[in-house]
């Protein structure tokens, strides 16, 4: 039973790409910010992905945070259907190249389309980048990465204990 | 008026891919092979896209060569929504990083759904290739490209003069 | 004389950039958001790079553009000193090896920390994705968003004109 | 006892090639299409190369598939003395440098003789791409396709359960 | 209890990255040269990394050894805030693409603002250039370092012997 | 009117090679070293290389030098019907990817089969080497070797006067 | 007349590396550091390498930038016959292949043997570098680089004038 | 007892590079060539390398083949200080980026000093193409290698057995 608003979209090509993936549900879960993960492939199911892409903003979403691999398609097709904020990571799949495909088929696109593109393998830094999109207009989300932010330099700090 | 039967559908992103995609349609020309030549792209008319790649064997093409730079997602876009073999042509715009970009994400197409990939900007060998594919099974257009090699043995072995 | 309130903030780390940048603060200009643009430098000037980055968001900035070439760190440093979301820019600076340490430096972020980058000398595309994420909760914006992707499509749909 | 016309001729190098190239066989027989497997070295077997390829159109073949990897000549060279369509597969062998020798030296041919570059160990998209080829004008083979993108749609939806 | 006036400073974005940087410790306490190691965030204590490049020279260090991987921005920061040499480590970290990201983001300083980097985890050579800076004005420091280099030698020479 | 015997056989696939390749007959020229050049294209006259190929070493030909760009073949094919040396030069054509291509599919030859690969467009290295092939067994071209050796010396000493 | 200390020697393998290695002199000129400029090749005059190398510490010098570009072996080999600090300066020459081999034969040095790198055709932060190695026992030199440091700040803080 | 005349010395840096070298040893024993391995260090043992490369030619020596890896230089080195043809084997060692540094120091030589360089590990091709070199002047080693040629053809041709 899902009551509050979705306000994140995850999508995946493949459930393969989920171990990764689930890196942006989690820490959107930890910040209390709610999420969706679909399957959505931009080249097995093209109309899944046009609609999921079209219907978004009206449903509520604010961020779409898409992942995948190889030539790395979907991230920036959804962007070209919809004028919320796209993220894209690059996943460094079986069949990818090092994970150079993935990083260049999705950062790379063309002027008027932007896809915000994190590291390779970076879903946590795509769910927390989604968080600071919906913090700049939500004290309450800016609140919890301030606090986040403190909590990691604190373990930072801490580490120092190990060494010494 | 064209009255030939269309069988090559040529298509880029934008007018700015036409210098380099236009070999392409020249080598057809002089092949005797009708081809079309259109402006779809993946990320400014997604819709096109789609219509185009779903009609195009009704319409009776047999091959389609898509050209794109940088983020290059036609090729493998339109491959998913036809049956047809796809041919991509990376091209080394003014936006790609040497042509990685676009070799790269029209190269590495995950399975299920390849784009016969040519050289960057290799519009040339993409008409070529879509000739070889008709040719495969038709005649007419075999004997065309047998005697295409036969001429491009010669004028290598003319080129022996310029150096004696 | 500047009342409306300031909301996009591009920095940069050196005027040699402003070429590439200015591509921000003029698709800002034409969707009617307020942006302004500063020299900051990670390495040349780190105290006014703290101070602005610790001070952006209260200034009720919702939005930090920023470009860098090279072993960029702004966009980085930048990020780890605020909540709101920043958009890196690589730079294919003179300096830089085809852009590629640019952009690994910009893209790379380590856990905690993203950066949305952008593609290389991709400042057009900082600008509208700054633009989509203040849409993402300004309908007004977003309207403005969804007209200029219709102008996009309006213009492609027109360049077919030029080889038919 | 192989009675049906074998129309797609698949060969590699080394029989070490064979776990990467067997998926396009498997693929092919999948979809009812006759193929064979041969090994054929351009480097250690120049003179079966040469006849292979210049005698497969007689033999009814209509598309060959080359696997290589490293320096990797196999398909450019079969491709130089047919006018059959050639898919290049680039392997990834031991020799190889992560794959990019293997990728390039298929896929960079010159004007004239062109290959139809596949994804780096990507022979299931080979075998798919040679049912392309064949399918634009049999329509039989086009069905076999349609249904097969059918399966791949209903696999992805399907997907979506396990996340759920 | 340390008595003898420290000349080393190394530093590090976390305790992940100590297996590659306790060479560089190692190295300079077979010297007899005096070093510490702390555990610094550019991106995570920003402060700290500010305070301890900034008073490093004042507690009578003479050299700073930088460690990071990925987006590696802690060596050229720190060298932008104290005059001291910097040298860098590239760290080949789990989330590095293959050690370039961390390479080109240590490497390719702009004008004005030097960091010395060292090989992919090259902590050792980091510490051993350590020495050579030291030993540029400290005799005794030369002499260690010209028996270590006769040792090297004489290894070298030993190491025939398992051959013949 | 040619009477020496021809030791060095200078091969490229095209005409356009030229300006590259003639660095390596200069040189050999220099060295009294009697060469022949030779348009031969391994994707447009197969035959011809394999004959060129196969007859050199019965002609008295020492050292085969082979010119190639982009998928470059004809080093390798040539190496696999002689067993004669054969220097492979990767030429930065118009149709290489800065290079890599060449290179790669030049050098990465697999067991069985070597080609001395020299530097990118470095013809007259080639050159030189095909002397100190021949020189191995020939004191007199391993004497002008010796001398060119030390004109290159006296040559860089000399710089020292246009600094000082 | 020369008749400070030579401090820093200069060293390049051609006199075509000066226009980029003369920024090394001019620097260290305007900070008041004596430093000579030497041709001296790694492959052409390897004996003027090794008395270069061996000699220079006992006549007073206490830092050595050597440039060098392609297979770039003057730092490394000047490095392995001598204890002072070694900084290598990447240079892209005419046949570099963008510089990378210039940047990886000089950065990836074996352990025992250090090169302090600096970026491609960074020969300004050579000369930076090498002031602050000399500086880490030198007041005046400190001084001079704190300066150095504040001018390169309120010039990027002037340069925001002109954009305002 | 080694009576018969070295005619290939094979060196390399380290016994860490043995079982990649070993293989250039193997294969000129299996064709009857005597050849000697030395551990001979670039950066450890300079004089060493001087002495080797200085006296091999008298000594009898035809062919060096030389292995090294990341900052190769030994290689290059020994070339310039002999007249006899170098062959340099590139080594993936531990420290080396996926290769790349290996091949590029060893590869790109400036003119007037070429290495012949083989594929990354490709010690068994450099014995085989040492045997070539010599083979040109020695029929006796010619006919070995013809007949090596032979032995490759037929265990490409056996191996389709285990396919069909």
């Amino acid at each position: 039973m899902k009551m509050k608003q979705i306000k994140v979209g995850i999508i995946m090509g493949s459930a393969s790409d989920l171990p990764v993936m689930k890196d942006a549900k989690d820490i959107l879960d930890a910040f209390g910010i709610e999420a969706e993960v679909q399957i959505v492939s931009a080249h097995r199911t093209p109309d899944k992905m046009v609609e999921y892409a079209r219907s978004a903003s009206k449903r509520g979403i604010q961020v779409i945070i898409a992942g995948a691999g190889g030539a790395a398609h979907l991230p920036g097709m959804t962007a070209s259907m919809t004028t919320l904020p796209v993220i894209g990571v690059p996943i460094k799949s079986s069949n990818s190249i090092d994970g150079w495909d993935s990083i260049l088929s999705i950062l790379q696109m063309p002027n008027g389309i932007p896809v915000a593109t994190v590291a390779l393998n970076g879903a946590k830094n795509a769910g927390i980048l989604a968080a600071r999109i919906i913090g700049a207009t939500d004290k309450k989300v800016e609140e919890t990465l301030a606090k986040y932010s403190t909590e990691m330099k604190e373990k930072v700090e801490k580490s120092q204990d190990q060494i010494d």
